[in-house]
């Protein structure tokens, strides 16, 4: 882990929770001297202030980069791209871009946006997914946390140890890996439950149309995957249209496996169904 | 609700969380004179005694029943009519049997089971899915909760307001309905999400033998999962095999489901996925 720098200006785009709550960390370990927050929303940053995650914020980009040496991208990972694009012809030479979206492949493409005596480093807290919005946030979420880095061939090492230094500071363990393993990875233990979890919730709603009353019955089993379920609608289309090949991969393995417990309960199969949900057990031990 | 009769005699058979935790309830209220439990672990049976759950036990379900006026199936909901066969011949004339076992549709017959001059009533508590045993046991743990009954055009109307009268003391909400709603009902609430629950893990565990590491970043979304598949392998296998029809049912729509998604995905339909997704949040409204 090498030195920390002082930072002089820090952007943070899109101050939500993990934005704000990063921003947090800085601030409380004192190794910025000014976070500016750029967001559409204008009562949401001006509640970052307020809460002191920033100390100003705007609406152009190009005004909030211009001389800084860090900028996070904490927007929706849909946007990282286009909001690469956009600072990128007033990036200050020797500044780190670096992100916290849930898909990683497809955000390399920022290393070939920026400038080349700029930098970029991949990256996603595993914290927060619960609740949303700067009112959530706080310097403690990432505690006891991982956070991934997914560094490239390309990836400036500097730069690397700086981001990796920032995200120790706010006491999360970091892990780096390619961004392709990060996909699969991520694909499976949190994708795919995701989508799952929405199409049992489809699938209830629509039974519920012949069968009124069904889904009030819900007790433990059913009402876990609503709450999963219930969020976020934009991200994870956004998730799913990002990491496409992946969870198509990973629905794909699953449809198998549900096919394989239809097959066993058609057949009355005891031994094999008993086979199959006590080998369950065994993820106890993994995690 | 009729008023309800002071038992002498209760048996339990299978003083578990359910079993144990309404004859405490039975005990507070004072309306029973003497509980047998009846099982085959003798060291949960002497907890159960401990614990003042119950009066004495027996491993012979004859001399249980011999004399009681109520007699409570909480075994594991495979064994409910083995065992109404064992005791038929010893029950008392007047003798009410109930059960608390979570598929219905099967257990029907036990009312040709036992003599034309005793009664059944089918039940099953909603409460108390997360532990097990004796030690778990409490009176409070159906306080608010639901017991659904599921009477037949045989079943007497005294007898079923008894049972009824039984569980509404507990501060369970007692609903009626017939035996094959409630089959379909909790096929589509509780054994489909445990169905793919297990499916589920099942993937990722397959998986990580490919990608060894991979169970150990799950956060949120599989964690969720792995709680609901990590329970009692034996009791899931027997209700996948007494539900099977209506399992099977669900599992088709379910699947159809699950592939509606994946051809959203594989078409990138930011639109389509946007509209399934978004409609899962109306689950919400129904809870």
């Amino acid at each position: 882990m090498s030195p920390l720098p002082h930072f002089k200006r820090m952007v943070i785009a899109g101050v939500g929770l993990i934005g704000g709550s990063l921003a947090l960390v800085c601030k409380e370990k004192g190794i910025v001297s000014e976070i500016i927050g750029v967001g559409r929303s204008e009562g949401n940053l001006r509640d970052a202030v307020n809460l002191k995650a920033i100390d100003s914020y705007t609406s152009k980009i190009e005004d909030a980069v211009k001389g800084a040496d860090i900028i996070v991208l904490a927007t929706p990972v849909s946007s990282l791209i286009r909001l690469a694009k956009e600072m990128a012809p007033y990036l200050s030479p020797g500044a780190i871009v670096t992100d916290v979206g849930s898909v990683k492949g497809s955000v390399i493409e920022i290393e070939k946006i920026i400038p080349s005596n700029t930098f970029f480093v991949g990256g996603h807290p595993i914290a927060g997914k619960e609740k949303s919005g700067v009112k959530a946030a706080s310097p403690g979420i990432f505690h006891g946390s991982r956070c991934i880095l997914t560094p490239t061939p390309k990836t400036n090492p500097d730069a690397l140890s700086i981001i990796q230094s920032m995200w120790e500071l706010s006491g999360a363990r970091v892990i780096c890996m390619e961004p392709e393993r990060h996909d699969l990875i991520f694909a499976a233990v949190s994708h795919l439950p995701h989508v799952i979890s929405y199409a049992l919730v489809n699938t209830l709603l629509d039974l519920e149309k012949e069968e009124e009353g069904v889904i009030s019955y819900s007790a433990g089993g059913f009402r876990d995957f609503t709450r999963i379920a219930a969020s976020h609608p934009e991200m994870w289309r956004d998730i799913c249209l990002m990491n496409r090949e992946n969870i198509i991969r990973m629905l794909e393995r699953y449809e198998k496996s549900v096919e394989r417990l239809k097959s066993l309960i058609m057949k009355g199969d005891a031994d094999g169904l008993f086979a199959e949900f006590d080998r369950a057990k065994r993820v106890r031990e993994k995690l």
